[in-house]
């Protein structure tokens, strides 16, 4: 059985068939998010560690950490800012050192950058997972080193030199090929967690398809853990949430064992935490139980990231009653 | 591809692997709904018909029309009421009669009474599915003959003399068995609709791998059409929706063709429309794109039943529309 074992300070995730999902949270991710790009420029980090916090009780086990910001005004002033190899490794540094003091969830290192890979890596406490090689040559030269050196997994994403193939058979060949290159770093397959791109439903009828029968070839062919960046499924269609609520169990029925997500949403981490279930993955259906609560709050008026966190507080509270006796 | 046609007097509905899952609507059943049953003793279909319109309307494609009534009031005044086999013939062939009359759909004819079986059979218009037959040897003796004699499909309940199994290679067993027994009757095995039962999650932890893995047996070796009671699985269990939504996309990407299930309840339809459209059975989205409609209508404040009704006599409306010009 495929294990990708990710570690905090204390606490260890793994990613495998016979655990429950685990659910990678992706806000801490300046891209796109300009609000946040211009409070990291200022040095504020109040939003990183609220989301830190937040997707944490909302059920996320792994934070992605990205350091892909511009920063606009100091740009302006030195020209050294237009580069990014300059503005993510401190950068990177100081998110981990920032997020790791508040939460103890293993991380995801996720720059294009590979010193602000590298920075990561110094900077982080466990066994963090970086993210991401792909199946171009540089890449792969690049980070499979920082991979064996620090000895920790790494998400590997299906493209390659020529770009994103719409066909599922080159993208299982790239993902096949990234295996084998790190095979001869001495990198084993269970520290490969194959991201085999999702392709927008509204865009690719099969889209859907591809990816239920790649992850099937992907774990029983490669034997890697898989992950992906769920919304990409629903990019361009109303009700997003409704074609994302169904992929997520339709993924993890495949195999899918891991994703790169949004935790704050209600209507995913439902279907992920009723998906662990019905894989027996959900011992007595425990943690529905549990969160059947957060619903009833959520139904009765707060918001899910309130229901969440209240819940979590709750039994944190209950925990330490029972330690203290 | 295994293709079960069944259809109303001018509409054919196609169970089959190719087609979007088929819903087929549980709710004109007397059993356990005593307002219902009090009025069909009174000769009162209202409940019936509306029941059939809301059902067409929410997204069923056939509707189940279910006979089991105990007539309470009759039976203290005339003995032969406490018998099936007297109540239930009249009554099904007056249900049939009265739904055909106000809804074009195909029908399945839900009895344990083989005489109501046969009434259903000759009142109804098209080629209704029969529900059931199962694996105990007189009910093989008694419905297979009627499969023939009137050439249609019938649902096959993986049970037998022995009852139903918890080993999921018995349930395959059984419905081997029926569908062998058919085919000595000349029936083939695309007119065979497999339910392999579907235990609760909550009693059972492995339930749903259970369901997920015979349905792609039953599919690959029988090459059948299958369908379940979807609801079974979350019994007991609270926020049930939520478990149901994530059981059915599952279900839908394991193989499963239909299910007997209420088309009112909304988050189940949402889950179904969006697994049609990740299958690749919704062409460009644009059943998926129509129901968004009816989310947003829920959203303003109407319930989904009311939405769907609108968003059906709206597109009955454009389509006279279209035709007179």
């Amino acid at each position: 059985m495929t294990r990708t074992v990710i570690e905090s300070k204390t606490k260890t995730v793994i990613i495998g068939f016979d655990e429950p999902f685990c659910v990678i949270g992706e806000r801490i991710n300046p891209t796109g998010r300009k609000k946040l790009a211009a409070e990291l420029e200022a040095g504020n980090f109040e939003t990183v560690l609220r989301d830190a916090l937040e997707q944490v009780a909302c059920g996320a086990t792994v934070l992605d950490v990205n350091s892909g910001a511009v920063f606009t005004n100091k740009m302006a002033e030195d020209p050294r800012y237009a580069d990014n190899n300059f503005v993510e490794p401190p950068l990177m540094r100081e998110l981990i050192l920032q997020i790791q003091a508040i939460v103890d969830v293993p991380l995801c290192i996720d720059s294009s950058v590979p010193g602000a890979l590298e920075a990561g890596l110094k900077a982080c406490e466990g066994r963090p997972l970086l993210n991401s090689v792909t199946g171009e040559e540089d890449r792969l030269e690049l980070v499979l080193p920082l991979v064996k050196k620090y000895n920790v997994p790494v998400v590997a994403i299906s493209n390659d030199d020529t770009g994103i193939s719409q066909d599922p058979d080159v993208r299982f060949a790239v993902a096949k090929k990234i295996v084998e290159r790190a095979a001869d770093f001495g990198i084993p397959a269970h520290d490969i967690v194959v991201d085999p791109l999702v392709m927008p439903v509204g865009a690719m009828g099969s889209a859907g398809q591809q990816v239920f029968a790649l992850v099937r070839r992907l774990r029983e062919e490669l034997g890697v853990n898989t992950t992906c960046g769920a919304s990409n499924i629903s990019f361009g269609l109303p009700h997003r949430h409704g074609i994302n609520a169904a992929f997520l169990p339709m993924a993890i029925g495949a195999g899918m064992t891991s994703a790169i997500m949004n935790p704050v949403r209600l209507p995913e981490m439902e279907a992920i935490r009723a998906a662990n279930f019905l894989m027996n993955h959900d011992a007595n259906g425990g943690e529905w139980i549990r969160f059947a609560k957060v619903l009833e709050a959520v139904e009765a008026g707060a918001t899910f990231a309130e229901a969440s966190a209240a819940a979590t507080a709750a039994t944190s509270g209950r925990r330490g009653g029972r330690r203290a006796r």
